[in-house]
């Protein structure tokens, strides 16, 4: 048979490294030749699990991976020489990476046998997805020394994953996708070039991969594929003089467009939109992973892990796409959108390098506002149809209801083995070693370089992620809060309810989760409303949000939760209010919530709970006038 | 809202008229525009549903429909002037459609109101799908007939749909999908020349529509579509000097990718094939329907035509495909193998009319039977993958069992209604105008036309489906059997074990279903293993069956059931064996035969059972030698 056209990935991983260690060696012996790694929030955050802060978090929508011992477990009886691994990490992706290669080192796995990718991607964590911990200049020079480790070390690993996929996620259009993200492959290119001799830097810029979004709307997302293998070249050519570069890039498909109404639906739309990332031969992704049908209810079972699979087996083997040349090759409305895009996306790099990465940073969180309240605009008026959402509404019915819970009855004691392990790890390590090794990393990050050595030494020694984390913290000055950017001018006006009086809506996210889509839309639409709007910033614990909330003379407090936390910190914000003699402020929730949590967030007093299955803004914000005016008249009353 | 770029209609029809009512009404409330008929094989094939032949058939795979009676509840409370009514009926298509005109007239429904399709195709189904009733020179006649009536009587009705779809399904490659259709069109249109006036005939060369397959290999498919779109303006022109005419088709997508293993991947293989006829704006079929995706083993229950007309919403609405210009224009790629598809299908359209009718349907047969040896062949030895089939084969399980059984339920009251409906309609009705209207029909048969005039007389007399097809028997010499073609010389070789001696091996159709892949492929792999192989013929009773089985000195009996019919055949061809003392010679049953089934079966003495599942033709034919020695060794001892 002949090669494959492209790695079939299935994104995996959650509970403790045992757990996650089974499904992939049941996802490799069902003919997938990759394995995609996802980290759960602590992990992706810099926290060990047993930091407060990790709370109701640990293996929750990944695997904890806390030091050296976990990552063996992670790769029980796996060929890390003969593996294709992908790790969706970020902030803390030198760690991840240097655990990685300290596995191999310990294994004899020669180091130029590695292969894969770390995502070390900080721009759309500061914009969109939220695992950012450093300030944007000493993030910036973690990503370039990964980069520049990676070009000397691990000739073929991809040290970064230029993403995409994540701009789309929170708004944008395909034109900005292309240029958000090479405009910030640029950024960081024309960093590291100050720091490599020539040919180092052309391997970087030959091995610079990207991460992208696939959505349903065929015709320019095919255009955009083509516009992003075509212009990184260019721009790879005229900037750098890197002659010969070909753009990759990994994919998953566009998780917003896929609906908590008629799941099934979803298998269809996954389907197709893996359609533009595959269909042109020349623009073709490496690698393609398809989540499964009912992701925006919970992480998928694994009858949805095998339909993903058999998805792409059909596209890749019945399809007979592999088999033809460039379908689009001289097609004049295709080529023609090609053209439109790789235009827009030239000029919004060319923006963003005047701009630099900070400013960058909140140009784009700002357009990505208006681009989430122009798509929320067009589905409410129905200018956009979603099938399931605003249009067709009665259910399908035909799948089983998911078998997930089954693996989160397995998580309690997956959690409990972690925090063993860990327990168990810190007893057993030389401490003096430990804490040597965090003293070079501090002086590496203090002095120019040397970043990616002192922390495989860390690795080695025995240190955890969050002994890593907080000993960068030391150095950079602390954990940084992005902007919302939800203060945007401009923007597509939403029909709305008007607020009777100026309403103080306290808007705060709590846990490790980072998405702010729902939270920017919202602060937006309550702006538009006429209500006074304070966000929280990422990651506050109970009591801040209390003391906060307090101290703003605060109407009503609403609090986004993704991570499956909900029930927790429900109890403990309430708690915290009560204690400070504020139980009276109303407390609404919104997020990922499954049906059958409802009844107990009602019963710990949550006035409200509102779901993705929510598509009405104006119905969001009345509920919120609602409550605030009757939590006034309560205590007043 | 713009108009939408295609009609979405689903396959439905089961039960009686009461039952298919319902259906229909409760699919145009879910956001339907057009409406598809079903028939029962009794009704395609003539019957009335108390005759002999059609016991266990009645409402099996589509809706009974007997007389004017029946055509009036179907189509109870839907206002038949605005919908669009597509009708899959051929042999039977003149008296179907009398029966509509004559409820128009009824009704007051102007006939110049009537939208719709008589498919009225009779070629294909000499050479696959097998509801022919007269012998080639007749149809032929009648499909003229009718053609000639609608343009001058129904200008908005098409009346006829030139079927590519079941060559395809029974085999062929995607030129010759083109070539047969046009050519069986231009065979039909060569005759209708003689008979009509320039003008009449531009107008039903214009009004002429295609129904077409859709297959999962995308590039072959999107470039059989544009061929199409392509060449019948062009043979049009040039053959018979009528200008614009644009090509307009219907299209199911092809359900012999559709696999009974993991039937949940057929959702996605569904969703893929409905690409190739929308994708290309200037190559876009006109009406699209979706089969359930467990169509290999049941009829879609409602979840399942809920998902079908979703997965045709998602596409229509969501992946923004009609907004835009012809995708495909200007490439090379398609614009290339669109041309080669040209050239082939002028090549087999010459050479149909070098044949004429009854040779093409002839030469029609045996290229099919080549071409599913081929698709055998290329299974069975891994050059093609087919994912659940030949690879890939662990369950995906996300499905609830089919609903299936509810409705299946329901259909013992409805064939009891239906019969009770029927005699009460013979009793009621005035027998001398039956008895005066079949009379002027036979009258109208026997000289040059007029068979349309009098069949709507005949219709609103109070005529059956039954009598209608006896008059015309007794004008045209009784039923007419169509070759097999699996006698096929220069096919692909099939591994398959040798019989040890020349066994006999009597292969029947029974019942009233004329699908006849499995028995092509069953007979051309049984030569090929060396037994001596003799074809029943289509519609043998079980007395018939025996009967030519102990005459031909059978050392096994097969018999092919896709009706679901099975039970009842099985007791009875073992009963009319048995009283003629060959209970001794063995017998096998292949078909739709559900797993639930098979106890029964075994328990009726049936020595194996075949169903699509079985897709190693090899060990069918072992299994089937196995059974002959077996049984001659019982024979023998």
């Amino acid at each position: 048979m002949a090669r494959d056209p492209w790695i079939i990935r299935t994104y995996a991983g959650f509970g403790d490294a045992e757990q996650t260690n089974a499904r992939f060696r049941d996802n490799l012996s069902r003919g997938q030749k990759g394995l995609s790694v996802a980290f759960d929030l602590p992990t992706q955050n810099g926290y060990d699990s047993d930091d407060p802060l990790a709370a109701g978090e640990v293996g929750g929508t990944g695997v904890a991976v806390g030091h050296l011992g976990d990552m063996e477990r992670l790769f029980e009886g796996i060929d890390i020489g003969s593996i294709n691994t992908s790790m969706t990490i970020n902030a803390t992706a030198p760690w991840l990476l240097a655990l990685y290669v300290a596995l191999a080192d310990r294994r004899g796995v020669s180091r130029d046998r590695l292969r894969g990718t770390t995502q070390n991607d900080i721009l759309k964590e500061f914009v969109g997805r939220g695992t950012h911990i450093f300030a944007p200049e000493p993030s910036l020079r973690l990503q370039t020394e990964v980069l520049s480790f990676a070009s000397r070390e691990i000739p073929n690993w991809n040290g970064m994953n230029a993403c995409g996929y994540h701009y789309m996620e929170s708004g944008c259009t395909p034109a900005e996708e292309v240029g958000f993200a090479i405009g910030n492959a640029v950024l960081v290119l024309d960093r590291l070039r100050e720091t490599l001799d020539p040919e180092q830097f052309a391997t970087v810029v030959h091995r610079l991969s990207f991460f992208i979004n696939s959505g349903i709307e065929l015709v320019p997302e095919i255009a955009k594929v083509r516009a992003y293998a075509k212009l990184w070249p260019e721009i790879c050519f005229e900037e750098y003089g890197v002659e010969d570069v070909r753009w990759r890039a990994g994919c998953q498909v566009r998780s917003l467009t896929l609906t908590e109404q008629q799941p099934e639906v979803n298998i269809v739309r996954i389907a197709y939109e893996a359609l533009p990332v595959t269909l042109s031969a020349s623009a073709r992704v490496r690698a393609l992973q398809l989540p499964g049908f009912r992701e925006a209810l919970s992480l998928p079972d694994q009858g949805e892990q095998t339909l993903a699979l058999r998805t792409q087996q059909v596209l890749m083997h019945e399809t007979g796409i592999a088999k033809w040349g460039d379908i689009f090759e001289g097609s004049h409305v295709v080529e023609g959108e090609t053209s439109r895009v790789m235009q827009e996306a030239r000029g919004i790099v060319q923006r963003m390098r005047e701009l630099g990465f900070e400013q960058s940073m909140r140009w784009i969180s700002e357009r990505l506002t208006a681009g989430l309240v122009e798509a929320q605009g067009r589905l409410t008026s129905g200018e956009e149809i979603r099938v399931g959402v605003n249009a067709f509404v009665d259910p399908v019915g035909v799948a089983r209801p998911s078998a997930v819970s089954e693996e989160g009855g397995g998580r309690e004691e997956a959690v409990a083995r972690q925090l063993e392990g860990l327990r168990r790890w810190r007893a057993d390590r030389d401490a003096v070693a430990v804490s040597e090794a965090r003293e070079a990393l501090l002086r590496a990050a203090r002095s120019d370089g040397g970043i990616m050595a002192a922390s495989i030494a860390l690795a080695e020694a025995g240190g955890t992620t969050g002994e890593w984390t907080k000993t960068l913290e030391d150095a950079f000055g602390g954990r940084f809060q992005a902007p919302l950017g939800s203060d945007v001018q401009g923007a597509r006006s939403l029909d709305v309810p008007k607020a009777p009086r100026r309403i103080r809506f306290f808007l705060a996210k709590s846990g490790l989760d980072g998405h702010v889509n729902a939270v920017k839309l919202l602060a937006y639409a309550c702006r538009e409303s006429g209500m006074e709007v304070i966000y929280s910033g990422l990651q506050q614990t109970p009591a801040a949000i209390a003391a906060a909330a307090i101290q703003e003379d605060a109407d009503v407090i609403g609090i986004s939760s993704l991570s499956g936390a909900h029930l927790h910190l429900a109890a403990e914000v309430q708690r915290e209010l009560a204690s400070r003699g504020a139980q009276d402020i109303p407390v609404l929730m919104g997020g990922i919530i499954p049906a059958g949590d409802e009844a107990a967030l009602r019963a710990l007093g949550i006035a409200a709970i509102f779901t993705p299955k929510d598509g009405d803004v104006g119905a969001i914000v009345q509920r919120i006038i609602d409550v605030a005016e009757s939590g006034r008249s309560t205590s007043s009353g």
